[in-house]
């Protein structure tokens, strides 16, 4: 279901200005449209290798890769794992459960054990908000967010736009409603940062209880009511509901939620001809979205988006190290 | 106690016809004599590599492996493992419990999420009998069994054969007697389906309650009674007794069961004289077997087994990813 | 804040003398001072390989390295996984918690196994002391200790001695406290060796119920007075207070302990000027360490051992696999 015309251009990086001035990637808010433009157009080379029979390049090879994971995590790992070792890296995995760590080391301690084992490049992902960024303002390597509480996940949005463009062949104008567990979703944050920024027109659809305060300053426009959200959307991005962040606050059932929020065939009928439906996964079937839906090929981009994220985190990886691989260009980043 | 003589010759692929035609190996049963024997001749190479002081082989440079264990597993992991690195794949390992799984996402789900990832090859694991040759009906590269359920473990079958076969010379015409819980093993059943393959007469011992019924279906002779299911035999398989998977049957007693059923240097005398004595591991030793039968390196075949186990599964990964490297008669696979 | 003159020379190989002629590395008792100072020399190099770009050398490549860890760590073993990998060998890691290796497979029965797949070296960690010797003792490889029980954690004791000697120019001569949780601490056994083997004068400071008795035939001096133990000193190692091994035992509170034997600015002003603070991590803040200790650059080595621990085992990788990998000079070793 790719576009079959030439997809638009992405935001062009102005002349004499950095591609990508920043050490770290934390997170998508305040990357410039060209950032975001020019790790998407790396992207795409990473997607054409990996569906190739020679699926590896060794740009990284002799550089050591932490993925340092302090949340469970299977596939966000997993395509972590094989986007560094598609690069040549040595890579190694640091599962530690929060409860474990806390038997006494704090996280700084963490971050600078890391460090001293020189690395050149920490993947991480945390259950609080901001650890990602106190680890990295600690280390001498580039860190890369692959989550944060519920911060940030850039990768993800990254994918996400990847996908979209390569469907819809084109971001800007385009009406994309996220829907559901907005509150404790650290995708629907990055997405919000990167659809403006790259000029679609977002709306957050979501029970009055998992909508953020304040939601109007990313930009979106806040829906309750799930029809009403979906009205002419060209793109449909349905987030998990997660249960596991809702301790205390107000549990929907899943068969309520599904009446409201789920997303059907029926009521994926007011959206666009041509609407795309996302899901970051892992998909609970039946709570956020039906299975006719989810299977739909024509419409449904979930699979695609798995493929996008293992290529733009090896866009993102290599362009972290580039610095310290000493490409040329890249020597005097800030 | 490797026979001094030259081993009988494995059955041979007949003129015009592909040696091993198949996508994935999900079993034993169905394949062809010759396609056994092609998987065996080609590990013997793998044996000798392994045994070698430069124990690397490159022709799965560049590919990627998933090692996607639904299920605990240490050696077998372990082995396949380190059958892809030797091969110089880029292994990735996904273990995921069961119970984890169930937090949301469904098995076809996880395989299609794998699948996007472009791996080479999928090597799996799972509690549930048929979920790997489901998972292999969803993805577009070859998928290894190693263990669903109750239903078979193709590479453990695989090493059993090369090991008989370096010990005893041949494998037709042998008296195999499998003992134990012959109801909960996939051991036992891709082990039926083998030496019938190869022309080995084979017994069937164990407790009428872990006998499954209507196991003549296999070709095997049954026996309750141990001793004369041992009478004469050239090799005996000891299975381990699978008390995770017994919940709710009938348990036996660990004294009980070996004094009826354990493996015993004094029942071991009813056997032949150079009887061969294996188990897939790990061992519950004084309760499926005696330690003075373990541990008689003249008899006992148990760490060859795990070293042949290496060997099984590079032939596998080696033979399975052939088309797809592009190896020269392969390209026309089924 | 290295020492800014040139180090004090280590212990000399004496002519005609093997620098290292041990299969294994299970322990410093009975190192002799020359065979520690060549592995602190070799490790000299791959400090200087991990802190360069190109942090890859290809001695170990077709390899095959296990770390087979019974007990849970993090940092010890991610610290042998990236020397591994930084040598190029096939780094496999087996993580088997005793709980579940107690279902049924004895020790030895898993050291066979392992040895039947053919490893170049095996490092182990396991929470029973001597049991790394017993599995040495099965296996055609060599071992590496990485931490048995109280027994030995010989890689600790190397790179607490590299640090020591880069930090302060020498180690002959110095006066160590080593303080805390010595009755449960292998680390603080094999420093015991090391240090004595190199000269230093080593204080074990602890509470009389943390003190093993006998302490003396290690060659310390015993002090139950945290601030007698420091006087004067040039090195302090804390220890950790590892209550996961307390069970039954007297367990003093944390602020107790603190009060007592905790590492505070003021305590330390009874040592030298130039005092060097070290803990093997992971440390409890306000536990054994006050954190403006901890954190004082020019006094603490803390993230400097870990720098060398890689170093280290860099070091003792390369030297134990000469012998299979045909380096010169090393055919012949006992």
């Amino acid at each position: 279901m790719t576009s079959t015309q030439e997809p638009a251009p992405l935001p062009a990086v102005p002349p004499g200005v950095h591609p990508f001035p920043h050490a770290h990637l934390l997170g998508i808010e305040g990357l410039k449209p060209w950032e975001i433009g020019f790790l998407l157009s790396e992207a795409e080379h990473w997607v054409e290798l990996s569906r190739s029979a020679h699926k590896r390049d060794d740009r990284l090879a002799s550089l050591t890769q932490i993925n340092a994971f302090f949340e469970n995590s299977t596939r966000t790992l997993l395509s972590f794992e094989i986007a560094g070792k598609r690069l040549g890296a040595d890579v190694v995995n640091m599962s530690v459960q929060s409860s474990s760590m806390k038997k006494g080391e704090t996280l700084l301690d963490t971050a600078l054990t890391l460090n001293a084992m020189h690395p050149d490049v920490i993947v991480i992902r945390h259950d609080a908000s901001g650890a990602v960024a106190l680890i990295a303002s600690k280390v001498d390597c580039p860190v890369l967010n692959a989550g944060d509480g519920r911060h940030e996940h850039p990768t993800q949005a990254l994918l996400d736009a990847l996908t979209i463009r390569r469907r819809k062949g084109r971001i800007e104008g385009l009406k994309v409603a996220i829907c559901g567990d907005i509150l404790h979703s650290r995708v629907a944050r990055s997405n919000f940062h990167l659809l403006a920024a790259l000029g679609a027109e977002v709306r957050a659809v979501a029970p009055p209880t998992l909508m953020p305060a304040g939601i109007e300053r990313f930009g979106v426009t806040a829906f309750t009511d799930m029809d009403a959200g979906l009205e002419g959307a060209d793109v449909i991005m349905m987030l998990r509901l997660q249960r596991e962040r809702m301790a205390g606050a107000y549990l929907p059932s899943e068969r309520e939620y599904f009446h409201f929020y789920g997303l059907t065939a029926k009521r994926l009928a007011t959206a666009g001809d041509n609407v795309l439906v996302m899901h970051p996964g892992p998909m609970n079937r039946g709570v956020e979205i039906e299975s006719q839906v989810a299977d739909d090929i024509a419409r449904s981009a979930i699979t695609e988006q798995v493929e996008m994220g293992v290529a733009v985190r090896m866009a993102c990886l290599d362009v972290l190290t580039r610095a310290r691989r000493g490409a040329a260009g890249w020597e005097a980043r800030a």
